[in-house]
């Protein structure tokens, strides 16, 4: 068998957010997209014309002869698809954080190509600065993988199925929850006619502080301090937002000690 | 009386990283700093030596022709050094988020002077992008710190009381929450020997993505998708750490429930 060493061709498999960036950015680097694949002939065709390809939402006429087939598309979907897979001599890879390298197994040179960044339609973001997460089903599969990575990010580590989902719930507590709390401000906020933009540069300035100090040090505020004085005032704040005040109470008392 | 328009010495009472910061924003803008105050002498000479000005550790002792008073101290003293304040012709006024005007009823002319942020040892803050918000027992007064604040920041605004206090609560959601849980994020690498640097990318993109979407638009991962397989992967995860999936799961019951 020849192995594939430099990644020059590539299938794209889905058309959501993490597929269109990547798209991006490989054709950026000169590397052919050669097909976006989505069973959605419009999801297939709106990429495939944003970055100047074909579209397929037949898989049986897939090309067969790409040297990756990136699978970007929902967990629950990526090892039925790969089963779907015909014989192909390229490699197989998907992008998720949480699925483990063996939905792939059906396939002989199969891996993961997970870029650990969150990625929404119409922003931009620089993939340079991105991990890229490389897993392999054998040593030249990692080391096309990682040379590709390569191309696009100058962060490439090689992480297990295991560390991988450690560092995929760690993103979910530093981006997804986040994310709600801000909500959660907002709609304080807005209840009070205050405007969000208020909130923002604390925002950033909680974000670059992190980029500087270990979080433990960067922490402030009063249940840092002990203040139950105005713990009970917030408290008093939240009494008509029960569901705030669950998770007030909860963090409030974890970061009291110092769990 | 005479009113201060225009004001042009402090009296700094405090020595913490607000007053700090405050001090050297005031400094920097040609208001003199005539005093730092602290009750404990070391603090206050520290600050009162950054800023080339003099220190004060008795009360009864302090200048009393400043035209600002400006208490920066933790909030359950600042009533007492308030009340403590010997008679004096300027403003007096507190930089607390969460402490009422009333605090400060000892004197003729108060006010409250807060800047939304986070401040700490060694980090230079922008103060231009700070949000102060004010409030005033009188006109006159609302009026000087106004005035005062618009030379340090481009946003200035009057707050009441009741509306600051849910601005306060609301920071501790967007700056102690997520910090927290960074914190959590970290302890996870740290025990699986991944580096945290790897999420910081995304912890900065978290934030960037706010300055330009809303929190709710924003939104991504397993349970704003109802995702419960993956959940349950994370779930698994954290078996071992109770405090974090506790945090884990009443979150992301709110996110699914969109609450």
């Amino acid at each position: 068998m020849n192995f594939i060493h430099n990644i020059q061709s590539v299938v794209l498999i889905g058309s959501g957010n993490v597929a269109t960036h990547l798209a991006q950015a490989l054709k950026q680097q000169n590397i052919a997209v050669v097909q976006v694949f989505s069973p959605n002939p419009a999801h297939a065709a709106r990429l495939a014309h944003t970055i100047g390809t074909r579209a397929v939402s037949d898989i049986n006429i897939i090309d067969r002869s790409a040297d990756l087939y990136l699978i970007s598309i929902s967990d629950d979907q990526i090892e039925n698809v790969s089963d779907l897979l015909p014989e192909i001599k390229g490699i197989v890879a998907h992008t998720s954080g949480i699925t483990a390298l063996e939905a792939l197994n059906k396939h002989r040179n199969s891996g993961v190509f997970y870029p650990l960044q969150t990625f929404s339609k119409n922003r931009t973001v620089d993939l340079n600065t991105v991990p890229f997460c490389i897993e392999a089903s054998d040593p030249e599969t990692s080391e096309a993988l990682t040379g590709l990575a390569k191309k696009l990010s100058s962060k490439v580590y090689p992480v297990s199925t295991e560390k991988r989902k450690q560092l995929h719930l760690a993103a979910v507590l530093v981006n997804n929850f986040p994310t709600y709390l801000y909500q959660k401000a907002m709609d304080l906020l807005n209840e009070n006619d205050l405007d969000f933009d208020m909130l923002r540069p604390l925002i950033t300035e909680t974000g670059a502080k992190i980029m500087e100090m270990n979080p433990a040090a960067a922490q402030t505020g009063p249940a840092r301090r002990g203040d139950q004085k105005t713990i009970n005032i917030h408290k008093e704040l939240l009494q008509h937002h029960p569901e705030i005040l669950a998770v007030y109470e909860l963090i409030s008392n974890q970061i009291e000690k110092n769990e």
